[in-house]
């Protein structure tokens, strides 16, 4: 499978041009990033929250305590809906009609199920780790079986998603090109800082790991 | 008032030391992006999707066309929920468990109505400008009134907020502390790079307005 369906869930409307189907695309955009926002139902209201995640083919990890109301609320309803969202740049147009902004936004629509497998649960932490700091999972403590059992896992399987990319300059109307005003992009980018060792560290654990090195270099 | 009212909709219950209730911690959180999540309920599903937004005061404003999905879901439902996210840092603990992220995040609720009167909506747009880059309304060709009939604005009216904050190191289990294991922080930054001036500027045009020199140089 190369594009997701469309349907009227994920059928992006306003802005089609932008809009793709593509899962490669898609899983670029979900694999740049490790902070989604998800959106659930409580008492009737749509919510949204900040979560970490991970994810592995077309599947999605989430993670939390168990009495996390957010993924209870999820588990009822046994869906969710995520947003993940790169910002790149601010687009400055001679009118105001025209700014907008340079991103790569993904919307996935999936069905949730709760892990219970001790072997999948630790394999999806694994995967949450990993997205956020790429190699990192073998330099650390692992969960014991006390932190797994307190800790509430969720597979999301992608059943539905599209992305939207705007990556270009100022298009305004014609007209507005002949007005004495500037246009143009500022370009906007997240970046990581040198590492900030725990000042507890004794001995060889101040030897800062390959993995956070290689984080820092790639991002900075 | 110095902090919204704490009820079963906004009161944080995982990770409450984080929390914070008060009214200019939560603005300076809003007022730090341009970029939000709005989730919203179509077909009895809770949808989230990213948004440009401003504030002015208790008011937060959107605008979209006139036929956006989830702006008319929004004026439905006559309310909305709302997250902006800021990721400070990784925090890298000795165990997989105590891995978190540095962040400011918040979550407001609030009623929506449809802005109708030409000024207001006029200001409402000039609010969102000057949100994403201040002081840049007045170089611009402002709204003229097709742009503006073709416009749909919304204003939430916040009436229900929290924010949670994280700014620290990893915090261990005791026993790791002696495990030889680095942990620290991986700060994570957004910048602006250089403005790109559009390739079409012709004379005067060609001058780059102060507002936009004073956003590169102050989030550079």
């Amino acid at each position: 499978m190369s594009n997701y369906e469309t349907s009227a869930l994920n059928k992006v409307v306003r802005g089609s041009k932008r809009a793709t189907y593509d899962v490669e695309t898609i899983n670029e955009i979900l694999d740049a990033k490790f902070l989604c926002h998800i959106a659930f139902t409580w008492e009737g209201k749509a919510i949204v929250l900040p979560m970490a995640y991970g994810r592995f083919e077309d599947k999605i990890y989430i993670h939390g305590s168990l009495k996390n109301r957010m993924m209870l609320c999820l588990l009822e309803a046994g869906e969710a809906s995520i947003s993940v969202t790169h910002l790149d740049g601010l687009v400055l147009a001679r009118s105001a009609f025209h700014h907008s902004a340079n991103y790569r936004s993904a919307n996935i629509f999936g069905r949730v199920t709760k892990l219970e497998d001790p072997e999948e649960k630790m394999a999806a932490l694994k995967c949450i780790l990993d997205h956020m700091i790429p190699n990192h999972w073998d330099n650390i403590r692992q969960p014991n079986e006390k932190e797994l059992n307190a800790t509430l896992v969720i597979e999301l399987t992608i059943e539905s998603a599209s992305a939207k990319i705007r990556a270009e300059g100022a298009v305004d109307e014609k007209a507005d090109y002949d007005l004495p005003i500037w246009a143009g992009v500022i370009p906007i980018k997240e970046v990581a800082l040198a590492q900030e060792s725990d000042e507890l560290l004794k001995g060889t654990a101040k030897q800062v790991p390959d993995a956070v090195l290689e984080y820092v270099k790639r991002n900075c």
